[in-house]
């Protein structure tokens, strides 16, 4: 007992008590907590009924469906990794990274994919139930989809912490690794999860987005069909799209944003407590840890928080879920402070400030989502205006919406930039030593905000997650010609489910981007260690970092258009085999024969497989090409262009996209003329366009500005030594 | 006369001979010569026959129109200019600038409207003109539009070179400043044309494409008329459109960029060569001024060369223009070698590549550009290709081309960057001394290369400006109701313009980058000289720049967001007049009724004028808000930032514009079902998206990047002494 405890208090290499191993162990539990909450919810939400034979028939080709398309996602993927597993072996073996690289980037992937099979395999088994559920009350509808939306974020919370705080405790008690090497090392399992996220994130965006379009191309615009209509051979490819894109591949891709801020803030905490004597630097390791498992913690209870009462109205609803969000953001924002007092000293209050303005900027950017996409504010209003002189107005004002639209989160990044990093690095004293300012400290504030403001993740996930749920409801109770009133009830959830996806979709971004900067930086200290002797002249006139910015600037551009023109490619398909269907298979219209939907689901897994891995090949080899041209200053320059044009492309196309299909939505409610006008005809074709934007190239550029930093960290030895410049 | 010849030879402080006397009186007669050219050949051209009194009446109303519009525009840009020289003459008595820098202001913006006035007025004499030769052949078609184009091309760059050649003498010899002042007072002139050339192409750009997307929209989509029917009521306004924004804006704007180009390369020159004890500064400043004197007799001759037989074919017409504007880069490619060593000696061979590699980099991004954009070659035929999907797939992929046809310019443009910076900076020994590596010589090449790149603006700008004019010759034709064969006839011009204009603008948006790059870097020299004692660390991973380069990323999308935002609600309020007069005026259409054109032409103007302010200002009024907060690390990350995107936004705008105008030229010569097919109006709809994208926002963006940094120069001190950061 005596030894466990001693074992707990880890005495560091300085001699301070770091109490690593007791958070570390801390950690993990609450992982399991997190995982066994996910065991138990399931298992209560699979009691439930699925609804009639129709609705189950539909639901299990749904399941089907996912569930090729994944498998066929996985060997791609594996394939992928088992190369780049060889490329990272025989670089370890000649030395040029250490012997834990390869394994940590393959289990980086192996959580991120896990993360995306379990939201995904909850999700296909939720749709028919909370469709079932929704024939009861909307309440009970809201209960079950919101229940399948907890599974999914407290999974990716979960396996997040499980797979950190296991690596954790394997390097530093197994192997003994020292503080750096260890947050060295986890970088590499980020750089793994990043890669797997963007395969995820952009095969089963083009998926999704290639379905929808091509569905609603011929279905609504040309055969006057309404959404999710059984007679339209792409809607069941279109419900499947909404489980591998909205829910596999957010999924992996929250994992990877969890999992990066976490990791590059203890990798950047390192950096910073080096420099002051008196705290060990574990201790800055395990802030963010903590600051997680916080969070985690939270969420369970928070979940508990969601109930309404029957017969209750959409307001009500939404305020319950607001509770259960608000409930966890307060719990971090009060137990932050101890956190940081405890574990490095009531000093250092300067870092919890910093917490606490990422959590706030998150919130903030939520909410100028929000207003520029709901359409109870002006701008949406006023989009949904233009349409009204025609389809051409409608797409300029959108452009014009999403660019207007990056000035306010720009400027709440770059307030919560400054205030994290001149609160963090301010001079103090510690033990009645007194510090400089330290731009080391200061950039580990930056990183601590990006934790902040990701730490609500379990709990923003689940009111996230359970939308592509309530829409695979809404599809199913439409199918099965279900009651009107279900539908009514699934369309309210969905549209509860946009409101809350806008604020989710501020903090993928905001902390994106902070993330991003702080693995930028933890890349120049990564070039510190490994080249002590290499002057770095990062400034912004010498003309390598400013051709890296060139670039760097330029990669979130191709990379959107890459994703952009593969949906388009894929949806023509689609486009031409419902046009071939309607026209060969005599009796699909008036209902009398049921349509193809194997071949609408084939055809979408195969154009999405094949269209996923030029964009995703080409952001890993992009930051190795312009290392071995451009060299370090290149490199970091590259990255900073990538990371603000990465920013901006996301909020405008994801505005852009969120503001055309409320605008879409507001006519159907009767506004401006309502269903069948010319204005909703023209809305229709923003509301198309706005999908690629919004659902593939917006949400892969937030995984692209993070994996090219932990593709140039992972590769700086090899860039460094071989550089041309 | 000894006396005279010793006042050419103008011995300089430092004792050598620098000839600068010489240069200058040399560079003013350019700049007669060409405006003589300029006279005579209007003359010529007013003297031709304007055809019928249909075709009299008809050009009448469009100059009336464009006059109308250019009078108001001047009043409210006056009074703009006459609020900065009030600010600007407090700056300089309380001594932040000198004395000379409001004068300098107000004579670049003076000049830079007289070029586009110029330019529209003539224009607008030769529209009927060229419909009238087009009656003969297509050959004296060209030749009247070639003319008009080549009047305006010589009073830009005459223009440009009597401004400055005016103030170089004035401010050496009036007031014997010394060599840095100069250039540092130029650089004012330079922010006054681009203060004229912003409002001149933002105003002009909102009114030509509200005119042109609102006729198209009513005319063509809704009513089914062709294009410059008279019985639309916007066909007028249409015309006027072409003259003010396409004539009258352009030649603001290229004014601008061409001044800019060689006053930054002469503010660099300075500081390069002050570094070099055996050449006297003055020199470098020569270099720039030589190279552009050169330029202009090249176009002047190369004017000659552009001459066909009658019934020639299109290609041999393009082969024509492009016989003169290949003349005019061998020119210059050629005697760029003697001027460099001449001026500087043989060492600075380095310095004559950087202005080859500048006239190469041009040539290639236009080359780029018609890749992406012409017809003939994949990219556009398979975006038209997209539209038999309808209109909605026409977006996507004409978006996704945008973005990707973004990547080459880059490559291009940073080769440049890298090539020109480490060929003129590399140690070298001059006269017995060695000179190591310098990064100031190096900015100076990168300013060279612009000043390479437009050098043949004369002659390119030419061969760019004819297209309005052939485009208003055929609205002409088609409304005075000429033979069906003066219609093709101008068409055929007018597609001809097109291939050219996408030369013309790869010129102008690649040495816009180069030349905000040049005056980033006259930034840093200049802040350095009044603050000798601030350290700057312009670090990109300093926060303060980060902060900078992201909000100066943000300005290109707002910007750009505000003008577009600008020219669909101006086209909305032309759709609704245009219905209303379709309504209310029985007869319009079936020609037993005249339509109100007056009414369309100023609901264009007001709204024009109106919406033009604020985008303006706001360029005007960041880079000094940013200063004040950010200070002056901060300033060069915006300036960064803002280069850096503005530059891919201006070139995905202009592209994408350019794409859905040629396929839907494609479409209507036959392919795809030709005109009045559903792909047709798809590819309607998406070249009425890309007209404000290729017309207004985008080449706004060129001149923006510049006005920021001048701005910032010019406010500089007040900056540099009031900043928070």
């Amino acid at each position: 007992m005596n030894q466990f405890l001693s074992w707990l208090k880890d005495i560091g290499p300085s001699g301070h008590v770091t109490y690593g191993n007791a958070i570390a162990l801390a950690t993990l539990l609450t992982a399991v907590a997190a995982l066994l909450y996910v065991i138990l919810t399931s298992r209560k939400l699979l009691r439930r009924d699925e609804g009639t034979d129709e609705m189950k028939r539909i639901s299990r080709s749904i399941r089907i469906g996912a569930g090729a398309y994944l498998n066929r996602q996985y060997r791609i993927v594996g394939g992928f990794f088992g190369i780049m597993f060889l490329l990272l072996g025989s670089l370890s073996l000649l030395g040029y990274i250490n012997r834990f690289v390869p394994f940590a980037f393959v289990t980086g992937g192996f959580f991120s994919a896990l993360s995306g099979f379990v939201g995904m395999k909850i999700a296909t088994a939720s749709n028919a139930r909370t469709a079932h559920a929704c024939r009861t009350s909307l309440n009970s509808g809201l209960r079950v989809a919101f229940s399948a939306g907890s599974v999914m974020g407290l999974t990716v919370v979960g396996l997040g912490l499980l797979d950190i705080s296991l690596w954790y405790i394997i390097l530093k008690l197994g192997f003994r690794l020292p503080i750096e090497e260890i947050t060295g090392a986890m970088i590499t399992f980020g750089m793994g999860a990043s890669s797997m996220a963007l395969f995820a994130r952009v095969g089963g965006g083009i998926f999704t987005k290639a379905a929808d379009v091509g569905a609603d191309l011929v279905g609504k615009v040309e055969a006057g069909i309404p959404e999710d209509d059984p007679r339209n051979p792409a809607c069941i490819a279109d419900n499947v799209g909404d489980n591998v894109g909205d829910v596999a591949g957010m999924g992996a891709d929250l994992y990877e944003s969890y999992v990066s801020s976490i990791i590059s803030a203890a990798a950047l905490g390192v950096a910073a407590m080096n420099e002051v004597p008196t705290v060990d630097s574990t201790r800055a390791v395990l802030v963010p840890l903590l600051l997680a498992a916080i969070g985690v913690i939270a969420s369970i209870f928070g979940t508990f928080l969601i109930r309404t009462k029957e017969n209750t109205s959409q307001k009500a609803l939404l305020g319950a879920l607001r509770r259960g969000t608000n409930f966890v953001a307060v719990v971090i924002a009060v137990m932050a402070y101890p956190v940081v007092r405890l574990a490095l000293g009531k000093e250092f209050w300067g870092l919890y400030l910093a917490v606490l303005l990422g959590l706030v900027a998150g919130v903030l950017i939520g909410l100028c989502t929000e207003y520029f996409t709901s359409d109870t504010y002006k701008p949406t209003q006023h989009l949904a205006s233009t349409s009204v002189t025609g389809t051409a107005t409608e797409i300029i004002d959108g452009l014009g919406l999403g660019m207007l639209s990056t000035s306010l989160p720009i400027l709440i990044v770059s307030g919560c930039l400054i205030g994290s990093f001149f609160l963090s690095g301010r001079g103090l004293t510690v033990g009645g030593e007194a510090l400089t300012f330290s731009s080391s400290r200061g950039l580990y504030g930056i990183a601590l905000s990006a934790v902040g403001m990701l730490s609500t993740l379990g709990i923003t996930l689940a009111t996230d997650a359970y939308g592509p749920v309530a829409d695979n409801a809404g599809g199913i109770a439409q199918m099965a010609g279900l009651e009107e009133t279900v539908r009514r009830r699934t369309d309210a959830l969905d549209s509860l489910g946009n409101t809350t996806a806008a604020t989710g979709k501020g903090f993928a971004i905001g902390s994106a981007a902070l993330t991003a900067l702080a693995l930028i930086a933890s890349y120049v200290e990564r070039i510190k260690t490994i080249k002590p002797d290499l002057t770095l002249d990062l400034s912004i006139m010498n003309p390598t970092v400013l051709t890296g910015l060139f670039i760097g600037a330029c990669l979130p551009f191709v990379f959107s258009a890459l994703t952009m023109k593969a949906v388009g490619r894929a949806a023509q398909s689609i486009v031409l085999e419902v046009r071939r269907q309607f026209r060969e298979i005599t009796g699909i219209l008036d209902g009398s024969k049921e349509p193809d939907y194997a071949t609408c689901v084939d055809l979408c897994t195969k154009a999405s497989l094949k269209e996923m891995i030029l964009p995703a090949v080409t952001a890993v080899i992009a930051p190795i090409l312009v290392g071995l041209v451009l060299g370090v200053n290149g490199v970091v320059g590259m990255l900073a262009g990538a990371t603000v044009t990465g920013f901006l492309l996301a909020v405008y196309m994801a505005n852009a996209g969120g503001a055309w299909d409320n605008a879409k939505k507001y006519i159907e409610s009767g506004e401006l003329g309502g269903k069948g006008s010319n204005a909703h005809k023209a809305a229709v074709v923003g509301d198309t366009v706005g999908d690629p934007f919004k659902d593939t190239a917006g949400p892969a550029i937030n995984i692209l500005i993070k994996l090219l930093s932990m593709v140039s960290i992972v590769f700086a030895a090899v860039v460094a030594t071989f550089s041309l410049f």
